[in-house]
């Protein structure tokens, strides 16, 4: 019979993802709650955590706790400094922090940082560093491991390190264009158009001049080359276009494993395929969020 | 004594500027109203027009009207077609049309459209073409015509015609990340900090991975690099940055006629000078929308 021996949770600024494994590293609870950062309201950090431990997680308030993600940005429930590039998974473990609890033992994982490749620009994650070391623990790979999201992360990984990082604001980028300018007032009825989504790509692509790129957004539906419910598709594709320009630009056709869930990594998988990019593997992000957060607790444990 | 001879006015989705001419074309009497098209509520055009006839405009009902701006737009009083380019004063001339109104005698200034160059995507603009050819009735100049604001455009001159141009989101994009994105939230009592726009120039120019770019505000202000009330400056001069580099690369270092008004013109003025832009002239943008109505209404009346 398993012995449950750890709570994780994923603990991001909209989502929260709790976990319970047995001694072996099987996850044999799941729960999803919706206390991410911005929405704990009036509640503490620990009477968040307090909320959720129910049903199967009932009872197992002794175990330690492992929390990655926002959770341990100065926004959070006690800051872990990020740590810098080059990072081993033993680095993550050297910087876990306890939080101020005087109910559970929790500890919480930093974040990272590291100079951009070649232009000196900082970068920071948090919650990625977990997934990818997840990643590790199932696949010993170098090259790139890219997470798409609102600030999608390109880590470039060797010798089980994390040797550096950039980030773009792709996915934040599409969303206030969309919701906030004059593009998205010409969208209706999006529906997904893979026509419009590799023009958009192609044209990322090759147009360096983004902020001229996107007023084509506009001027596609004025003369009808574009349909209305197309343009979402037009415009998330000059948008990961030229993220992934800039990316091959600074490294080349490198392996990519490629981490997340649903349609945003369905569009980045189109996106390098069209780019050349022929090496392209993809893993589940709350799987290799599960892995990641159990092999910092083993690494601790073992210590 | 002068006698009135024109009612003209520029009238975009935010401004409206109406003008009263002599004979000769010296503008008598000005007046800014609040009923540009998104202000317009349940008021038709003519009756927004109706409302602003007062003052030194009252009694002139029965002169003819020159409208510009968005006013022509499908979403304005009617239509005005968008002009090919290469454009001259004759071709917007061309394109004027009757507004549908028992009150007034009302024609309405075309915009212009425009392959830009080397890239086969299309353009468009309304209301700039009265200031680029109201600049060229003051000074018959080649080169680049460049409008800053909400879309900034780069209009090519040559033989007193516009052969092409371009736009660019950058007025729009700016205020749409530092409204609604994670980058606003970081910035705090505002002022211009000539230091760090020139920063954000620099890399906006040397830096193509804009989206990647964008992040480093937030990470210049999370390592305080950059304090929080100079962000704004900042984020500025990374999205003109990378407008700037842009053009210089279609077309180089050709002298550049600069429209407008305020703080906005400054920057670009400090942006093109930092990129090697030796030949910058500078015009008031109200100045040259009065000279532009004015020249194209005496062209139609020669006509």
């Amino acid at each position: 019979m398993s012995t449950p021996s750890l709570i994780a949770a994923d603990w991001g600024t909209t989502n929260f993802r709790l976990f319970l494994y047995d001694q072996d590293g099987k996850v044999i609870a799941r729960h999803a709650a919706n206390i991410g950062l911005k929405n704990l309201g009036v509640l503490s950090f620990e009477q968040a955590l307090q909320s959720v431990l129910k049903d199967d997680f009932a009872g197992h308030e002794n175990l330690p706790f492992l929390l990655s993600g926002m959770v341990g940005s100065r926004q959070g429930w006690i800051e872990a400094p990020y740590a810098a590039c080059p990072a081993s998974l033993q680095t993550l473990v050297d910087g876990l922090v306890k939080a101020p609890s005087d109910k559970y033992d929790v500890s919480i994982v930093p974040g990272l940082f590291a100079e951009s490749p070649g232009t000196g620009l900082l970068n920071v994650m948090r919650g990625e560093e977990t997934q990818i070391f997840g990643l590790l623990e199932q696949e010993k790979a170098d090259g790139f491991f890219v997470l798409p999201g609102t600030h999608c992360k390109w880590a470039l990984i060797r010798d089980e390190k994390v040797q550096s990082f950039s980030t773009h604001m792709t996915g934040e980028a599409f969303q206030v264009l969309k919701t906030h300018s004059i593009l998205g007032a010409l969208m209706n009825n999006d529906r997904h158009d893979d026509e419009a989504f590799l023009l958009g790509v192609e044209r990322g692509m090759y147009n360096r001049a983004l902020l001229s790129l996107l007023f084509s957004v506009r001027t596609e539906a004025l003369f009808n080359n574009i349909k209305s419910e197309s343009l979402s598709s037009y415009l998330s594709g000059i948008l990961i276009g030229s993220e992934v320009i800039a990316e091959l630009e600074r490294h080349g056709h490198s392996p990519v494993r490629l981490v997340g869930d649903g349609q945003l990594v369905d569009l980045y998988e189109k996106a390098l395929a069209f780019a050349g990019f022929k090496d392209v593997t993809r893993y589940d992000g709350t799987n290799v969020s599960e892995a990641g957060l159990w092999a910092i607790h083993k690494l601790r444990s073992n210590s």
